[in-house]
């Protein structure tokens, strides 16, 4: 016994989606059948609206619904400073924040050579270019303290460093409201090698 | 800073669906975003697919591509015995057990005062319809042993009392695996009622 076609292939959609396993699928799947028409429209409209009315920023890679983006297009923000991350959801996440007034370039990625994923894979080529157009004093390396994350901004500091920009690095550590005895070596060694006078 | 306004929609289509929180929403639509335009378009196909063609079968009221759907045409299965579900997720688990060979029928929903949900508001009147009509000799009352599930097959049995169909309740009990010391007080007083001649 299968479900019926069409259910099977929704639930086939929905195991596509990152943690979502058979189970949570089918249970998904199975929500939709009981839910109202209107709302099946407007999840089915909304999916095809991501991809008919976001568009990447020519500038910073973020995804906007205008080109440039309303950060690239803010006269309040420094356009001088560039914070690098690997996606555009570190960047909501620095956004959130609120504290930080320059502009962003998203890599789409962090480089993962075990991966196959080399510098030409990710949007390297475009920060370059940036960097080259003139008008910027300083690349803050915002990339994850992962292996990759690591490996990327180690890479992107090397290949800027002829430009003569400063290049910074956000600081590694204990996360604020946590426990030094539960951290890890690694970041117990990242917050030593970073202590401040104080 | 918001996210543009078509992702932000998807992010509450995604909220809607049950067991998906704020932060899995938009970690979903993100994935969206960055997936293939084919992907999109199968799965917004998928959703209204399951609206267009998928309907209850007038029989047993299982989602069905066609009615009456495959089980209830199924000329090798029992049409006098009606096994009664919740769910048509229950039905699909004791379709997938294999060894059932009668009927189903789905109620959609249990009986639960608290909420408001009383006889009229799940699918027993049609129950007693298929009963009225002849032809079913035994009715399986297979909904949950929580309270709802339970007082829906009391209620039902009390119901069809009258017609004079043999009523069973299937059995409660320790599951297949587990062991006793772990079972709760009420699982076990229902397996010590049920027991059975060796």
């Amino acid at each position: 016994m299968q479900y019926a076609e069409p259910i099977d292939r929704l639930i086939k959609a929905f195991t596509r989606l990152p943690g979502i396993g058979e189970k949570t699928a089918a249970r998904l799947a199975l929500y939709i059948l009981n839910s109202k028409r209107e709302y099946v429209d407007e999840f089915a409209a909304s999916l095809l609206g991501v991809k008919e009315n976001v568009e990447l920023c020519s500038e910073c890679l973020a995804f906007s619904e205008k080109d440039p983006c309303r950060i690239c297009t803010d006269s309040g923000r420094d356009a001088s400073i560039v914070c690098v991350v690997s996606d555009y959801k570190d960047m909501m996440a620095l956004e959130a924040m609120g504290a930080y007034k320059g502009r962003y370039h998203i890599l789409h990625g962090n480089m993962a050579p075990l991966k196959g994923i080399g510098p030409g894979e990710i949007r390297i080529k475009e920060l370059s270019s940036r960097i080259q157009a003139g008008g910027i004093k300083e690349v803050i390396l915002a990339t994850g303290f992962d292996s990759e994350g690591d490996a990327t901004s180690m890479y992107i500091a090397r290949l800027l460093k002829p430009a003569g920009v400063r290049l910074t690095r956000i600081a590694s550590g204990v996360p604020v409201g946590s426990f030094v005895e539960y951290m890890d070596g690694a970041t117990l060694g990242r917050a030593m090698d970073g202590r401040k006078e104080v």
